[in-house]
């Protein structure tokens, strides 16, 4: 006979918030940790990312070093085993187009299920200058597409009517792999917080809709060049991407860049296959993607199946007749997508990731954290932060990566201690 | 003895406003347009600029056609002539450094006498796409150095201690003319505007520190590839440039750009020689000055007279300990200019320049009329205005060049007809 009662994953996933007892498990192991998390507030903290389920996740990305002695305290927190009988979530039913989507890291914040659109937590978001793949917020317009790797190619159409068809060793070898840390943001990163002021139509991203990391791929700009382009093109030209993702109706996701960034040796535009060392994750592209760094993730098209120049941008629904800005006054009935250009480089962006909105935090020194980008690798020179809504200010402390002028692509974290007095009300 | 009585110059100076009635001469006629602004209001505005003094100056500019009509209906106006002694003002002082300054145009706005800084008035500033260069705005930071075209040499230091020597003709046949459109700003524009929020020091520039010309001149890349400089260096590089201008000490106007930026053709930095398909006027750095594109007004030093490569940026005090922007949390007293990167690129900017603040307009259709500019070669795509305060908005008309992609160095003016009701309270 056990000595602790058993449970199922369901019946530990039940117990997520504090007035049902905050459970997770470990190994087999099921722990109370309601008590334990007001004890150690300040070692534990992340430890409610898992409530409802397994720790494992998380500690892997972002508690290596604290695991033994986390779990040495929570022993005497447990208050159950897993039942034996215990066995991975059914495959998703047939018939669904998602089904093949691969599993996701638990600790995502979900905005869309199916396609997947998912954000890294605001209180992990900026604990590590490059994002761990398990948590690189994902925008997905369809189902994620099966690729398999060997007879993956690669077609780049080339002046004249020639075509390049690279399988994915030829795309490895035959062109210097070139790593570049870059940024990606949706552009409809804090639509939740826009829509407070007003409300906006998409997914309800919060600040998590931005994540880094440090790419390895070919040069868009090699590859060109080896298809047979210039350097410089006269008049208007465009470098079109496709998805292997595709709607019901078989389109495919798509998009364009204009093609003097794609050819420019300063702008790093990647046919990306690595991802911080790894291979390119399902959700982020595999088995290459474009990343074009400085720029609306929207471009940086995920399992891309071709290239090709244009001398009108990518004819796709994303180009064409999403991912742009209009004025307050045009509203659903009344907007002329041809008014507008597609959004290339984003503007200035900069987040508070701890505290969070409405956090009541202790009287004596806080610490404020976030992160800050801006587009078209134009550095962050400086993150000012007020704590009284404006009438007065102090300079965060910066750090990330000293990039050379006009290639800063990655974002900059901050952090700034302040003081703060007792029933203060921060703003 | 004459028919009507005869004034000097500085009698008529005394009559600029309604309270002492507004008299402007023409030739030697003496008007009093008080009467007549008030019923000509459409086609005579702009004649309040010239209230006390000559009116030639600006139909020079902007009332060619209808001078002829005007002068018509100001004829029952005419009060007197000016004293056949009077005389153009007298020379300057001797012995003052600025007594060789250059004769300006009356419209201008000065802000500081000695050196010389002046804006267009607003009312003129957004007439024209190109500010004619009478009116375009003045930043002088010393006396404004005489010149002789015929002894000038640019002297450009090569790598390797090498340097060439170019007179003005061989900077003129050596390398091809290149024309670019592009607006210059002063980083302190509109900081009368800010000093309502909260004072500032500098000069109270209104909206009127910023113009737009067609720039003709070598280009530096061109300078620079011909003085051995390759397209590309390792590591950090600046390019240096000093005026003729020099203060008490002998120490020039300096400041610098990065390398990437001097060399690149998408850049269009010029050395030029041609403003408005005139040469360069003395106040705008006669006979050679740096254009920079999409960068702060500051580093398009005038009366060029020398360019150096350098790992470091210009030793200029205009360039270490100016033109920095810092946290609203330093002052004076705790600036440390060496934590401040140098401004290069300026954020987007618009300005209303019809009607002005507090102006009453008559109910019914009104123009609304200003520019829109944006630093780094990035275009203005939409301009929205409102006027009840952020309420509701609508999009403006713009008018402008078509530029390629990122070389959007010129501003947009745009123009909205909107319905005003009487009584409203516009802001």
């Amino acid at each position: 006979a056990p000595r602790y009662p058993r449970y199922t994953r369901e019946e530990v996933g039940r117990h997520r918030l504090p007035q049902d007892r905050v459970w997770v498990t470990h190994g087999t192991e099921v722990f109370d940790v309601t008590d334990f998390v007001e004890l150690h507030p300040g070692g534990a903290d992340k430890i409610l990312l898992a409530a409802g389920g397994a720790l494992e996740p998380f500690w892997a990305l972002y508690a290596v070093h604290s695991q033994p002695h986390v779990l040495e305290l929570l022993r005497e927190y447990k208050v159950g085993e897993l039942s034996p009988e215990e066995a991975p979530p059914a495959a998703a039913a047939a018939g669904d187009p998602f089904a093949g989507d691969p599993p996701r890291h638990p600790g995502l914040r979900v905005n869309s299920q199916k396609p997947f659109n998912a954000e890294p937590p605001a209180e992990l978001l900026a604990e590590r200058f490059l994002t761990p793949n398990e948590l690189f917020f994902t925008r997905n317009h369809l189902p994620v597409p099966a690729v398999d790797p060997g007879s993956y190619r690669l077609r780049v159409e080339g002046p004249g009517g020639r075509a390049l068809s690279l399988s994915l060793p030829e795309l490895r070898s035959r062109f210097p792999k070139h790593e570049v840390t870059a940024t990606l943001q949706c552009a409809g990163n804090r639509r939740a917080e826009m829509s407070q002021v007003r409300p906006v139509k998409g997914l309800p991203w919060d600040i998590g809709a931005i994540s880094t990391a440090r790419w390895g791929g070919a040069r868009l700009r090699d590859v060109l060049l080896h298809a047979g382009f210039e350097e410089e093109r006269e008049g208007e030209w465009h470098v079109c991407f496709e998805g292997l993702d595709a709607d019901a109706g078989g389109a495919p996701y798509g998009a364009s860049i204009p093609y003097g960034r794609a050819v420019s040796p300063a702008a790093d535009v990647l046919l990306a296959y690595e991802m911080n060392g790894e291979e390119l994750p399902r959700d982020h592209g595999f088995p290459v993607r474009v990343v074009v760094p400085g720029v609306v993730g929207a471009r940086s098209v995920k399992w891309l199946r071709r290239v090709a120049v244009s001398p009108a941008e990518s004819p796709s629904h994303w180009q064409q007749n999403d991912y742009k800005g209009f004025s307050p006054c045009v509203d659903w009935d009344t907007v002329d997508y041809k008014t507008a250009p597609a959004i290339q480089e984003l503007p200035v962006q900069s987040a508070i990731t701890h505290p969070r909105p409405g956090a009541a935090v202790p009287a004596g020194e806080l610490t404020v954290k976030g992160y800050a980008w801006s587009g078209g690798g134009r550095p962050v020179v400086r993150v000012d932060v007020s704590l009284d809504g404006g009438r007065t200010w102090r300079v965060a402390r910066l750090s990330g990566e000293r990039p050379p002028p006009g290639r800063a692509w990655a974002w900059v974290l901050w952090e700034l201690q302040a003081p703060v007095a007792a029933g203060a009300e921060l703003e």
